[in-house]
């Protein structure tokens, strides 16, 4: 990987941020933020801006410019792999280091007096221009709003926005209408006496109205926007896409069932001027729900009076808890899933001794027998398939000039997953295909205890799932040892591998209890810079636990596994394990046989179930 | 315990809120805090007033009188004490629980249109002014100083405001004169550009000035203020407790050592028109430094633009992490400490099957045998000191009336601490002088298990004291039961026995780091309403951990019990422990024998003596 060469860029950027064509006093700095006007968290090329601007491509980052300084602000997974993107231009900016400055901080240590610092007010969230504009302006700089991007001045080849077609999503994959969900969307407005609700997340756009799309790689989305009242339904989005006989019959355009489940479509632009046609009607009691991670611009259009910004849309927290037939599907993928990766390591262990698997053909391989199970749609983000020391880069995808080949020496990883059209999975496993070393066996252990500590958790309902963070921690603690990011995070179905409102993390968000029906990751793990990465990573469901007692009839919560992929006990350290541990280890591979066992039998794939037979042996 | 009946208080009440003696309008609803005009947790008796109207005198709480309504939100320490305390003109508001409304949306949703809300200013914090002042804005109500204390209009007979003698520290005591701390607070003004500090808390006035009062009981306080510039030191604080020479020496008041170290006094309440007189003559860039948790009258002096409201003052942190002299003093005031519980203990046994101990007679005689210490002065809280059903009351105080004999058949919880000149204690201990139930031993072992959990746990440098509480519930939260309040509290050193602005709880109030020499409680616990409670308690130091390894340098932290009074081994189950919490337990007991029983040998106090060897006898 070698750095993107950047002064050029630096230079026009710098010339753009003093050219009064784009605004009446020249800015002392301008920020890039990492998303889209959806706060996507993965992005189209077009977005990209932060990546094109700095060299770095994780999907993580905040750049800034000033006249003397180019800073660049990412968190722990991605350090490594930042310092090799960025060119010694830029500062690589660590965040949850103590020593690393906070934005806000550096830009008040560098700037002159009283500066202006520019941003696009569609690529940055309301409640970071918040906090930023307060911070600035107590130091007697300024927050200004740039209308045109200066990253699309000095773009010059820059790709247009892409306008897939649309999928829709019957009732056997959705388990709930979209006039179901509009109706409960509006009892929940009813009941927060709100007139109006601005939907701007793609995902949630696609869940309320049953549809995908393919606009942003991994993630099946569609560039819209969405705006629901009482008595009228409004899409935004290019109306090209509305041709399509399918989708027209799912959103009932030509004949809507009742009036107030009449879709009115207008195209993504005008999302601005009807809003603001909107707010110009308001009545004095209105309120309009617009999530505070929407964007400045959007937000802002709403008078202050009229503005209510809420942490998570109602969208997003009905979203999260997954229905009967949510479920159903989530298991379907992951016993697929399961199948791809069974052969995938049944693959590997053949292949690896000739010298001839990469990193880049093994995460070839993995998407290849994915490819070949029913309902798959494509990668539900991009692989992360590492040997070795590139293991120890969080968020690490191999590329030609960094593709190292699997041997019988190094640790490998692969972080990997697939969009289904009944669900999404994300899986991580570590293996070695020789002979681990005893350091390796022994944080593999930790890193299994951590694991093992979340998925057998019992917890009260009503719990944040950042409470049982620290169990995933605890056995490398113990050892001194730790890993720089959160445990889990929610998982979309047939939707976005990351989504909110739950996750299991130390960084105290905002986050919403658990609940049963919700589904989260369980990913701690330890990266050895330089040597070696080790994540153990299931998708687990939430399920309402048996307790011997029931304090205050609260209830109690635990999780599931819906990943049934085993776990590599030559990894294992099993005299670092109690017997509780080393039971877990045996019902959750005793799991593996009886459900993947029994596809790979249906599916005829004989290698790969004798792989799993010998991999899911009990250890005593 | 018997309701206080608030019928005739309550119609005088609302009588005020509608005289327009105290403002231009009438006030629909009357808002009383807990705490004083420094916010402290306990306060003296001119300050009870939130006591004097409802009746509920625990340490949280605050109380909302509206025409028609008057409600009183408290936390699950004390559902049970309020309920009981408080007429049915009062709704009890459990917090923490999800069906409770916050105090804001209970408002919105009982208070007539356009509404005001008074509050007295000197008793609110700023911070919750904010807040309230917000949420009640935007549902077109408002929020409004009353100059006049309300309730001390409608309270005949209020107690004048202490004004007890100052005691001066030495360095034996304090291992940093107030020079010296008054220097540290300068540098870090310098650091962060702030060119002055209003000090408000009680107990870092105590700190900075190395001076004690005994205005509020069991915190060794006085009334006072302090603002801090670089040329000028100003105390407010009743003069004439400054005509004690030794006062006057300890501050230098008659010969200042340097002239930036001279101390200008003044009146009490004249830290009003001081303050403004200072902010009159602040320069442009001039910033003020104030705790946002400072009365909202004072915060509201310092104009906006020279206000740096901050969440720990400077003054917090510092005495949070304890030198060498204090934790020293700390060490021994629990060695003592612990010779007077073992002392109890042992005549505990003697003489409850005499059937002639009460609740109030085995408090009295903790104290007793605590004040035959050296350098005792006084109790660090009210003695909890529960019988069966009355420990389930968190918080429970024994009064004549609910006043219970300790016996044979019953848990016996107690939950007590001294203030001693060079340190405090506060220490829970939960024992049965009979026979155990089965299920009480259980609860009483989920809870040990907890305990050791957080006391055993080592985390990396840098970590918030909210990440461990889930270490001790776990344990519990397997079986189906928690309990309803924090896990630990920062411990001052010869100061307030509850302490900022470090502490393990599952609430993720912005708690910071936990560092080495600070000192916080571990005390898990588990309660059977009606039946019995059980906590845990010992006071801990943070120390650094040795571990195998040390990911990035960082250092690992643990913690060392700074109590040392034995768990009592009857009420264990000792089949629940593992191994690992089988040798906790005996390596406790070891050094309690070691340390403990060396002091009790030396005070000759041979019954205790024999007590603590037999209860200190290893499990096997």
């Amino acid at each position: 990987m070698s750095p993107k060469i950047t002064v050029e860029l630096l230079r026009q950027l710098r010339q753009a941020m003093k050219n009064c064509k784009y605004f009446s006093e020249p800015i002392q700095a301008y920020i890039v933020p990492s998303g889209d006007a959806h706060q996507s968290e993965y992005i189209a090329p077009c977005d990209c801006r932060r990546e094109f601007i700095c060299g770095f491509n994780g999907s993580a980052g905040t750049a800034i410019v000033t006249e003397q300084h180019a800073a660049m602000w990412t968190d722990g997974r991605y350090f490594l792999q930042a310092s090799q993107q960025m060119d010694n231009n830029w500062t690589l900016m660590k965040m949850g280091l103590k020593e690393t400055p906070t934005q806000e901080d550096w830009l008040i240590s560098v700037l002159p007096e009283n500066s202006k610092v520019g941003v696009d007010p569609w690529i940055i969230a309301a409640d970071q221009w918040t906090n930023m504009s307060k911070a600035l302006t107590s130091a007697g700089h300024s927050l200004v709003t740039v209308q045109d991007n200066l990253i699309d001045v000095v773009w010059e080849e820059r790709p247009s926005r892409p306008s897939t077609p649309l999928i829709t999503l019957g009732h056997e994959y959705t388990g709930l209408s979209w006039q179901d969900k509009i109706t409960a969307l509006r009892a929940k407005m009813t009941e927060r006496k709100i007139t109006w609700f601005v939907a701007t997340a793609l995902d949630e756009i696609a869940w309320l109205f049953n549809l995908r799309g393919s606009d942003i790689e991994y993630n099946p989305v569609f560039f819209a926007y969405a705006i629901v009242g009482f008595n009228t339904i409004r899409l935004f989005v290019d109306l090209k896409r509305l041709a399509d006989p399918a989708v027209r019959a799912h959103l009932q355009l030509d004949s809507p069932s009742k009036p107030e489940l009449n879709i009115q479509t207008f195209p993504y632009e005008s999302v601005y001027t009807e809003l603001q046609a909107i707010c110009a009607a308001l009545g004095p009691k209105d309120k309009i729900w617009i999530c505070d991670k929407a964007s400045c611009a959007l937000t802002q259009v709403i008078p202050k009076a009229h503005r209510s910004p809420i942490p998570y849309t109602p969208l997003c927290l009905a979203k999260a808890v997954k229905n009967a037939t949510e479920i159903q599907g989530m298991k379907m993928a992951h016993i697929k899933d399961a199948v791809a990766l069974c052969e995938l390591f049944a693959w590997l262990e053949k292949e690896i001794p000739k010298g001839t698997v990469t990193e880049i053909s093994a995460a070839d391989k993995a998407e290849e027998l994915r490819s070949q199970q029913k309902d798959f749609v494509g990668l539900s983000f991009p692989t992360i398939s590492s040997v070795g020391p590139n293991g120890a880069i969080i968020h690490y995808r191999p590329l030609p000039e960094t593709n190292r080949t699997l041997s019988m020496n190094e640790v490998y990883l692969i972080d990997s997953g697939a969009q289904y059209t009944d669900g999404t999975t994300d899986v991580t496993r570590t293996m070695h295909f020789g002979t681990p070393s005893a350091f390796e066996k022994e944080c593999f252990t930790y890193v299994l205890k951590g694991h093992i500590a979340v998925s057998a958790a019992v917890f009260p309902n009503g719990t944040k799932g950042h409470l049982l963070d620290s169990f995933a921690r605890a056995a490398l603690w113990e050892s001194g040892l730790d890993y720089l990011h959160g445990t889990g995070h929610g998982v979309g179905c047939f939707l976005n591998v990351h989504e909110g409102p739950c996750g299991i993390s130390y960084k105290t968000f905002a986050d919403e209890p658990l609940e049963a029906g919700m589904i989260v990751s369980d990913e701690p793990g330890y990266y050895e810079d330089g040597s070696f990465g080790i994540r153990l990573e299931n998708v687990v469901l939430v399920v309402p636990a048996k307790t011997k007692h029931n304090y205050r009839n609260r209830g109690s919560l635990t999780f599931e596994p819906l990943t049934l992929v085993p776990i590599q006990v030559k990894m294992m350290n099993t005299e670092l394990l109690t017997q509780k541990e080393r039971d877990w280890v045996n019902e959750y591979h005793r799991r593996c046989r009886e459900v993947v066992g029994a596809e790979l039998e249906k599916q005829g794939r004989k290698e790969a179930l004798a792989w799993l037979m010998r991999e899911t042996q009990p250890i005593v």
